[in-house]
């Protein structure tokens, strides 16, 4: 497999970064993860838009290269896939040994990519089951320490939280500092209660989805109500039904949270369903 | 100069690590930063325990190599310095792209130094003059969210609190969630009042810096009275005087802390003079 270095391609075995660049030494970098469909980048603007957006919140506004859809699909074609996982990072770069970070004159863009199973109708989902969900003791970060939108290389919190599973759980659900709900570690938690639809809002530390945006859009375009707020682990607890969405999931429900159990309920059916629709038809 | 990468003395422009590190993609690796003094590393044995902590935290208590003070000994002999500073990192290795983490088989161990001017007595200080200080809005990540004893590769709160500050500032401190003094984003901070030193406590969200324990013990020995807690911000608005201490600087007395001048105090100097004693003349 090829990897996308720094505007050239090289072999995965040989792609490696100083260990002065401040994305290894800090995590002082910004990445997006998206999906290709039969070739086609998903909602590439809106993946584009967060990662300048966590660029712009780390103070690196100009490292973003101009020409970076490019570069994921020279890496796409060069390993001959049309379906598939795609990770973009952007590094503030090789800097001297200081905290207080210089400007981002040299940038280190990584792409690499790795085959998906193609989405859409007829599709086999990535995950085999729906999520079992367990509320985990690792608090999300909050956003008044790194802002919660910024999708950076500080992934601690997540692999912390991921550690503390149990070995037959699949998701790890994170609560903010005050004890709401705020998303799990690598997705978005949604839930149902008499036929309305419900996700914590981005006002909290949650980070924005991607693939929440399009549900709710779809939920919208569909006629269903739709809330967003701050909820305690109560609200998941009385609800009809739960599910989780991020890039490579897409949708997924949630058949088990603390060990209480849940149905697959009828609005993650029509939103999968909207979802695999969508991925076949829309120009994204 | 040379760097120890897995066991190997390699030129620095060679030494790099594979963008499937887990280090790179996760900042999932704890590292220490100390000082070689006339050849001796100041107080290893600290540092080698605050990185098993780390490492422990982080779920990879076998990371740890057993040679590592030879492997820090090995570079600085091969860089011809004795005076130094020293970085050292350990992370989870290479993984395939998944955030929960396989045992850490293959760790990432690097060694990086460079030169520092000789402490101790008749030395110069690393720092030019008494560091100003100020409060920044950035808010220390809560231990809740990830443990504030571990020292890992996550640093963008403090590369965040660095970029918040004015240009003629030197240091960013920051409060905890809860508005408690925590530390500045490289530094302990101590405070006195009527003749009592104070320091917030490693008990709230407060790297239990190495400098900042030598001089706690310094202090004892000293028969200086010592009070640890959590302060809020006007208990340092309160101070007779203030001062900072991390490794690189020591102990950096503070000239002003948001526009509010203090005072280079007598515990400062006393302190300050302890530590170099200390430095000529202890086995550590």
């Amino acid at each position: 497999m090829f990897v996308h270095l720094n505007g050239d391609l090289v072999p995965d075995a040989e792609a490696a970064i100083p260990v002065s660049d401040r994305g290894f030494r800090y995590g002082d970098a910004g990445f997006e993860t998206l999906r290709a469909y039969g070739g086609e980048l998903f909602r590439w603007d809106a993946h584009e838009s967060r990662l300048r957006g966590t660029l712009d919140a780390l103070g690196m506004p100009d490292a973003l290269p101009g020409d970076l859809r490019d570069r994921v699909r020279e890496t796409l074609d060069a390993n001959d896939l049309a379906d598939a996982y795609v990770r973009v990072s952007v590094t503030r770069g090789p800097q001297a040994g200081k905290l207080a970070p210089g400007p981002a004159e040299h940038p280190t863009v990584v792409v690499v990519t790795k085959p998906l199973p193609r989405g859409g109708r007829e599709s086999d989902s990535v995950w085999d089951a729906p999520a079992r969900v367990e509320t985990v003791p690792t608090r999300r970060v909050p956003d008044s320490a790194i802002p919660a939108d910024a999708k950076t290389h500080n992934y601690l919190n997540g692999v912390l939280a991921k550690r503390d599973l149990s070995p037959d759980a699949d998701a790890a659900l994170m609560l903010d500092v005050d004890g709401n709900v705020a998303e799990c570690a690598t997705s978005n938690v949604f839930f149902a209660r008499d036929g309305v639809l419900h996700t914590p809002t981005t006002d909290g530390d949650v980070l924005p989805g991607i693939t929440r945006d399009t549900v709710l859009d779809l939920a919208a375009d569909r006629g269903i109500p739709v809330e967003t707020g701050r909820y305690g682990p109560e609200a998941l607890r009385d609800a009809d039904e739960l599910f989780l969405t991020n890039t490579t999931w897409e949708l997924r429900p949630v058949s088990a949270l603390d060990g209480r159990g849940y149905p697959v309920g009828d609005l993650a059916e029509t939103l999968a369903d909207a979802y695999d629709d969508h991925v076949e038809t829309a120009h994204y």
